[in-house]
């Protein structure tokens, strides 16, 4: 029996270890397939805190609404460098595939948040990359 | 001894369920501790494709000798859409606090780096935030 224990415990700790080795080499296999959407802001002196609160929450809903999105974030800059470019909106928006960011482009959902956004923007960049180390 | 073994394979199993329930909770939990510093740049024309490789090696090389650097990924744009304003190479650093952040930007490290692409710069643009869903 207590060769038994020892085996179970062996193989519990193998498959721990495995686990651990497993989700440390994840990464690297998911930044292979990791297309980074990056679009930046700059809205008009127009533009209220309300629309832009209102553009920000419709944006946020596209993961929700759009499965092709992997991953979603976003933020407003706070970097001291001053090379912002009057750009203050950050949103980076993650695919698995071109095939995915080309079925999010022309989606409904996200030609209906274009529409909010579009007559607020002073300003925009949107640069695409596959993700490398 | 069976009941040594239930008892040992059922805290191992509590293990890896909390380990399981940890690794889900952590995302969030590191998302909410992540500073995102997003560089692009456009590079002069008279930049040759060695200048740019070894711009982007210089860059590659910042996080083994900034220990401040969380994470570090690149790419050149693949956008369709044609509103990348020029820029064509983006970097993502991730940093755990301004603190951090504080620190790299006068490193001598970055310094060095900030000595090799500054000639070649046709068009920057930086900006940090704070990672939200």
């Amino acid at each position: 029996m207590s060769r038994l224990l020892a085996t179970l415990l062996s193989s519990f700790v193998i498959m721990i270890l495995a686990a651990g080795h497993l989700s440390a080499a994840d990464p690297t296999a998911e930044k292979a397939r990791t297309l980074r959407h990056v679009v930046l802001f700059k809205f008009k002196d127009t533009s209220t805190e309300a629309d832009v609160a209102r553009i920000v929450a419709a944006f946020r809903g596209l993961p929700a609404k759009i499965k092709e999105i992997a991953a979603f974030e976003w933020g407003t800059d706070v970097s001291p460098e001053g090379k912002s470019q009057g750009l203050t909106h950050c949103f980076l928006v993650t695919f698995r595939s071109e095939a995915d960011r080309d079925a999010y482009l022309p989606h409904p959902a996200h030609r209906d948040f274009v529409a909010i956004v579009g007559p607020h923007v002073d300003k925009v960049c949107v640069v695409d990359f596959w993700s490398h180390d």
